[in-house]
């Protein structure tokens, strides 16, 4: 089942994260089971090179490759789409005519203006062209005071599959430090207005979240949760190890040798 | 302080191993605090070419670069050196004559036949070439039951600064599973004999473990110590992340709206 | 001869298209005698970074480099001409507003907008600056039912000097599979229409086609025609290839001895 | 001090400007004792991807990496900031609404709409998000005649930093060839009133320049002066060696015996 | 079924060969439904760094990937099965001491002496250590007169799987011209003469061939048989499809309006 | 004419020496005019992969690519000239069975045993593998007393072309620190024997040195000198630069107004 198929049989999807333009840790993340893993275009090191690789790790590893790109522009979008990515996370989408720009550039006529030309993507299946529109994920995101304000008119978008929230992006523009701020009620009250506006429109809430966060996430609603990345992942662990170490350095009463 | 004053100041060093071609991760994984960061060209999935910009990444994360090598030859360990790496671990050093090679190819003469050429290293400080000889560790690897019968005579050739231990290596070799087999004791035996045969030689004993690991070894003489690997830290912060996400899937009495 | 001075002999010119990112396969396209070399920065699997080498390998190789860019975005376009494209085919020109933004982006003051820097372009020519505004071939795309109904308007914009048709783009916008329909009449009076429209605005129409389609393109009155794929062309041989061993595999009667 | 500060200082700075996608090369120009290097994305043979590491080069080289974008668009100039870079020069800024898209793009809010994620930036430093609005250096170029008209309303624009002359296109703008035409009244007084405007507004002055035009530069008043370009200063000395050589080649009397 | 598998069901394989340093062409390679894909690092225009995103292409494009190392060194060979090569093609292979090195790289201890890291290949498998020895198929190149000579020696050796003969060094060897040699008896005589040690020694014959020469080789008794390289494959079928256009560029009694 | 031609015919030959990876730096260098353009893949930082298109570079750039390999190993070797090297300077060759091991991996049988496969090479030149034998410039380097000791013998190796002299490695190995120490005796006594022999064989001497030095190179009777390095030539200009605009920084009666 790809993404939409899952969302559409009311599954929950966790998700990573990538920031380093490395198929190898690509295909590793994919295989510790995530239902989707984001080769993350804006914010991370990567870009459309790397990303077209990334997506082949992601498919030998079995999980599912999307793709955020680092602004809303219909060149990068079908980049990233010919690649494979099964999905596009599209930043900063403030305004209908934003949403439906995204919508445009991920669709194929009639339905959008997607260039043809799905040169690695066709070669995967013989009937990718009949396919993309129903399989593609759109997925704008949902970051600011403003886009809370359009939120209704765009999910009402025809071709909006999904929206993701940056927690970051959208504490920023609340006036809030960067961070999940779930102690602040305007934070929390913004990510309740968007997965009410999701269930009444029909379109999966998204966000960017952490294991520790996924269980209250999926009690305010969202449906597609992101769980890890890459470098927070692969540094939270080492610095545990590092300090397990460094804590063991010097043992009460050792006898240690060195 | 360089690792082999870290070393004759009689303290343990922890460090990571590095498999992802990446600057990013490298700098990454540096700034945790290592004292000494591998780029590991034997098993990991770099080369050369990705190694030169992780030594920079790694200086510039503020820890000590060191460099594995595929192989015990001249060719890439110089390479690896002039990219600045400041130790270089040569594995499945079994002989005193392959513990001289590894000699040669690390020291300029005349105490070996180093070639002269310091590219990048050189442009960092320029007095490069008189401290190389100084500086840079060298360190074989012990991790096979020759080299056990060997220990005394490798341990002996002049200028092995330190040596490092592949356990899993060294347990194919001693007829066990790959890994780290505390429980058995023909394992526990060859790290005793090896660290007890480096505290007579004046030389440092290095080895592969892990956070969880590392007192045990720092107990039984080890005082290089590698606590982390980027895949494996990654994969397994992400494994716990996800666990707790699918966990939290389905809560007892759960009222999730999806 | 350029390209520019080929279609002003009348010459009918015949390309390959690549979306591999390796400047060896580039060397090896051109050295099969093309009169272009087009580095598919749209479709294909490479950006602007492998383009450098690309443009490299196809000038050694003896043709002439040209690159499609993603989008009309004077940025990318400006970069694979300071790269040394000698012509930019750009996507999804639909109006004269989007015909005259290419032409901007292409041409230095006063006929353009183009920034200065031809870093190495201008290294392989003294006089690349005096001669870039006369050397470069301006190529939109006409693809979609809009650009065809602009079609004179969009010809008439100063400085286009070739189309490019995308027949699977253009058959989705006719409502047609994406593809060259040649058997459906609107799908070949849509090519007639654009090569007659060029024929009186003295505009080179050009047609992304195959071996085979060659002729009837000649005879439609294209005069820029790419008749060959970088993938698609390997796909091919080896399949005909493999095919031929498989068919050999059990010849009747073998006495095939293993 | 980064750069704002020395420029608050009151203090000139001088800078190199790179072109070649190489992490060697930019820390060995770093190396050199320039107040910036710039990675040039517009005309440079290079990308983010190359950048990331570039940016990285830098910093250990001890400098202080600043990027040029290959056009003012807000994805590319958030990658760079995010990849560490600490100013964006933007080519091509001719209008107030130019210009506010360029601060917008470099700055969180509310002074702007940048997206948070600094993924490399931020490891270096717990306090980035905290200081990114004051250390990163805005910084629009002023290269056209349109721009010199607007050039009062451009420097009131809040939060730019500086600017900076690209004078091949300004004089080309002028009607002039490219270069540096200072034997031109038109293209001095340009200098000039770009210098005068930035010391009423507060707002530093910068250009492309030379060692050899450094001297008149600061007497013109600029404040941020690129004396060097990796390629140039490169093939420069070359041509001077290699004429040196080649001179020696057959020296009056010589008994060479080759 | 792995190659040894295949083997052991007497079944015939055919192959691609790679030179090309790309993830999309060595998928695009593995979807054509070749038996084996070799990723050429002696010959090809690739190295290890390329390889480890190749042999991903070639997984997820559903075939088998293999490697031809540079040199008989253990380093190479070690890395490459690491990244996940099913085989290891071995060039000049003279000696019975040569083909001992060759397994003994290739195999973990106690058949040989391959050190332990499969940091790519482990991910794939939880169970890759204890099938490696098993399903790794171990590839020395016989292509000389006296590997010839040494043939049934070399055979004998434990751990060899298969060997492949290099045509075109065979040819250098017997003093004809590099290539296939047909119609020269010494050349069809030393095939039938490897075949038939082959057959003798139950190891598999392998050789460079084409789709043309697939059907010969079989019934020499070959059955490992390589019909297609990437780009030779490329060339050919682009050289077709421009002469197919340049032969129709003047069609006689042509009316074309060009 | 090719290098060896040029020598033949008697012509001093001057080259540049590369260490960057980049194939724009390498055209750059070309560009200048050296008669060759070494990529220096034993100290620079730079391996095969990057060859691979500084090759094009160099060749587009109108020069002769030669490669220095990291060490006298015969895969690498190959590789490189399969590439499209045409001469291969190997370091560290102190004896007679070295120098005949670097003639072996350099020359196709029955000179030699190069293996072949001319993958890049070949598509130059439909003669390529009639001329290689030819046209491959075979090129030791002599920086040792120990070869010094043998250098009558070494040169007396059928197959050796030229050799190489690598200043600071002969210093190191007399005693003297690493360069030119043309102020001491037995340095220059080393040159000149050195030159000596090479007459008396017949075979080209070289030796890396600058463009100052390339005058007394010549008396000496050198007759291949590589005047210039990318980084240190691009660095000596900008620094160069650097202090020129530092120096105006405050010039006296200076009105600066910053």
């Amino acid at each position: 089942m790809n993404l939409r198929e899952l969302w559409a049989d009311q599954q929950p999807t966790f998700g990573a994260w990538l920031s380093v333009a490395s198929t190898a840790s690509a295909e590793a993340t994919a295989r510790v089971g995530f239902d989707y893993v984001c080769a993350d275009n804006q914010h991370g090191a990567m870009d459309y090179q790397a990303t077209v690789g990334i997506v082949q790790g992601v498919l030998l590893g079995g999980s599912r490759p999307i793709a955020r790109v680092p602004w809303n522009e219909p060149g990068i979008i079908g980049k990233m789409l010919d690649a494979g990515a099964e999905g596009v996370v599209v930043p900063m989408v403030n305004t209908v005519a934003e949403a439906e720009a995204v919508v445009r550039a991920c669709r194929y006529p009639p339905l959008g203006a997607r260039s043809y030309g799905p040169v690695l993507a066709g070669i995967r299946s013989g009937e990718y062209a009949a396919g993309a529109n129903a399989n593609v994920a759109v997925i704008p995101m949902i970051e600011t005071v403003q886009a809370l304000q359009n939120i209704d008119d765009i999910l009402a978008v025809p071709g909006v599959d999904a929206i993701y929230v940056g927690p970051a992006d959208l504490s920023l523009s609340l006036g809030l430090a960067p961070g999940n701020n779930d102690d602040r009620a305007e934070f929390t009250e913004a990510l309740l207005t968007i997965t009410a506006a999701c269930r009444r429109a029909g379109v999966v809430p998204g966000i960017h979240a952490s294991g520790a966060l996924a269980e209250r996430r999926l009690q305010q609603g969202f449906q597609m949760i992101t769980t890890s990345a890459d470098l927070l992942a692969m540094r939270t662990r080492m610095g545990e190890e590092l300090a397990q170490a460094r804590g063991a350095e010097r043992p009460a009463g050792s006898t240690a040798i060195y």
